[in-house]
């Protein structure tokens, strides 16, 4: 616990430029200051500059004399809440099994709705928030994560359940979204499925507060444009904010679907063309990428480094799920998008940090300037480049979120 | 600090099977043994077996029901004891920059030479014994550091000193290996540079006890196979063993000259063709594979599951270095061989165990089995594929060198 009043002199200070999100080449616009303080209010940040311009008296100091300073990581997508595990799948895939095959053993994520809905809600949580508190070990003041292994309206509900109780339990801020994930098995049982989806669920979770956004999978396998559209309508209807997994596997309209209807990102995009490329870059919809996938599945990556120079807002997640990215990193996701995205190091930081923080909305964090939370990673050592450089592990240094020092 | 004489009681014991090294498709033979026990004794495992025929009375008792155990991961392959960093070249190289051109600035490999030896020896040790802790959180009990960036016989017997300071002084079993890296810039300077290696450098080392190894960087740019020859020699008729760096960007005849100087191993291999593969299965030489180059550097991964096929030996190291591998995570290296170069899982966890143990010519280390050092990770999960599985962070558990819990 430091006083609400405190200051920390530090090596260097990093922080994406400007203000809210970073667009195309603005995202290598770093805000570099050495011999930096940041002064800290009640868990806001209140100033920033270089130290001998410090213009508080009687402020508690903290001396992080040899440390770079960046902000906390975000990250904005996950599926942190499931149960069971997907090991036998991985175990048999790069053995040479095909999908088919996987499927047809019980694998693929029907296993894990199943897994998750038998999970009994304590186990859940336990589960949820441990994994949270892995993320935060790799960086992350805020993780955003997702329900969409409940499948039915009571399995949902108890997913969110799940993650509100890590949102209020642990010291992370969690940003909970309600995905709709797979459709029924049964294409007869699709429309009634839609239904429950928009006239119970999405009221309900509304009514309760258990979530801010409605993230749909739009996919050949998974939901098409027409009831993705029907989706965000009941969301934005409600006042809930949306977002969509497009482009994984197949870039079939997603994108345009989801900038039309003022969606806060759309994810994955690894199968995104040059149509959906220039699309993002006209759009404040921010663009998602999550190698994690790329490295787990070994499929191609997102066109990060197209996307950036078309001028697109590009962020960044580690998608941590048990099938194709058990990633439990923000900091590894980040070193990722430079040698897997084509990311400069600078653009990988924007896109976790400030870009990162877009995708989910929030405008109070991501940046290290005042009026924001003061969620910041002291690293180690007196370059912020460590951080994009390192290959595993945790991140070394201490995070603190709104001010106070978590490890 | 645990009794002389404990057994850990665990829900699944894990280790690769056989005796000695494993070489082709007995890689994937584990033994795995449910509701198991291992008895200590003295920082030595002396049974293993299913915990209702535990045959001891009165030994303390461990409680680790949930946990999956398998032998602490080695790490034999790491420039682990350098100076600087390579922040600038990293980001030059993402931002297009030619090799020639960062060289030309006074980057590459001769920057962290003029760096380390421009190092204070209480600094360089710090370092190396900061990084080889990383490693252990990365599930390493044992690491081998080589020498290297020191380059003059000063500069070279320095980095051994700054690494057996850290063998004598840190938790980790630590390997140190005299390595001959690149030779003088001017031509003319290199047989009055293999003088000094062979005839002042390496008897000093021996006589010091620094070393039990002596590696050799053969390539293109580096040594060339009559250099190495006279450098192997000169290692072997002081009794040190041999190994070397191999075709990492060119085959020019590293491989048959190390199996021919019956080389412990020989490392890297990206650029090894069938010749090479079939030779490499033909001898009792250990084939180190090193996936965080191929990922930092996005080259191609060295043939690993081609190697297996063959019925190679195969290892697998970090390459720990600010250059071309800023991998502090043996765990990450284990996932990585998976996704990166093709190994089943079983493999990789074999290569990082007991082919990694023979790579340094250790067979007390890297099999949980009686007589073996008590080097071992309890995992958090019930399940030992977790730690395949996951990428990013520290290894979530707990590691034990010699019978004594380091975290």
């Amino acid at each position: 616990m430091i006083p609400d009043t405190t200051y920390l002199n530090i090596s260097q200070l990093v922080s994406p430029g400007g203000t809210g999100a970073s667009r195309g080449s603005a995202m290598r616009d770093l805000d570099i200051i050495a011999d930096a303080a940041i002064a800290v209010d009640s868990g806001r940040i209140i100033w920033v500059g270089p130290e001998r311009d410090l213009p508080f008296k009687g402020f508690h100091e903290v001396d992080c004399d040899g440390s770079a300073v960046i902000p906390a990581l975000i990250d904005p997508h996950t599926h942190a809440a499931w149960g069971g595990d997907r090991y036998d799948d991985f175990e048999a895939r790069v053995a040479g099994v095909s999908y088919e095959t996987i499927l047809a053993r019980g694998g693929g994520i029907r296993r894990t709705i199943a897994m998750t809905t038998a999970t009994p809600a304590e186990d859940l949580y336990r589960l949820t928030r441990n994994r949270v508190e892995r993320l935060q070990l790799g960086g992350a003041a805020t993780v955003e994560v997702k329900s969409g292994y409940g499948f039915t309206r009571e399995g949902e509900l108890a997913s969110l359940e799940a993650i509100a109780r890590v949102a209020a339990e642990s010291a992370a801020r969690v940003v909970a979204t309600l995905l709709i994930h797979v459709p029924p098995v049964v294409a007869g049982e699709r429309a009634d499925y839609l239904d429950m989806v928009c006239r119970e669920l999405i009221p309900e979770v509304t009514e309760r507060g258990l979530a801010t956004a409605v993230d749909v999978f739009i996919e050949r396998e998974a939901f098409t444009v027409a009831e993705a559209e029907r989706i965000f309508a009941a969301a934005r209807g409600h006042g809930l904010a949306v977002k969509a997994h497009v482009d994984q596997f197949a870039a079939i309209g997603g994108v345009a679907l989801a900038i039309e209807h003022q969606a806060l990102s759309v994810d994955h995009l690894e199968a995104s063309g040059p149509g959906e490329i220039a699309a993002l870059a006209a759009s404040d919809t921010v663009a998602t990428i999550l190698p994690g996938v790329s490295l787990h599945l070994g499929l191609p990556a997102a066109p990060g480094r197209a996307l950036i120079d078309a001028g697109a807002i590009v962020a960044l997640g580690t998608d941590c799920n048990p099938g194709s990215s058990p990633l439990y990193s923000p900091q590894l996701a980040l070193a990722l998008a430079v040698r897997l995205n084509g990311l400069t190091l600078a653009e990988a930081l924007t896109a976790a940090t400030a870009n990162a923080a877009a995708a989910l909305g929030r405008f109070d964090i991501g940046r290290l300037a005042a009026g924001m939370h003061a969620d910041m990673i002291v690293l180690d050592g007196p370059d912020w480049r460590e951080i994009v450089d390192t290959l595993g592990g945790n991140v070394p240094g201490s995070l603190y979120i709104a001010g106070e020092e978590v490890w």
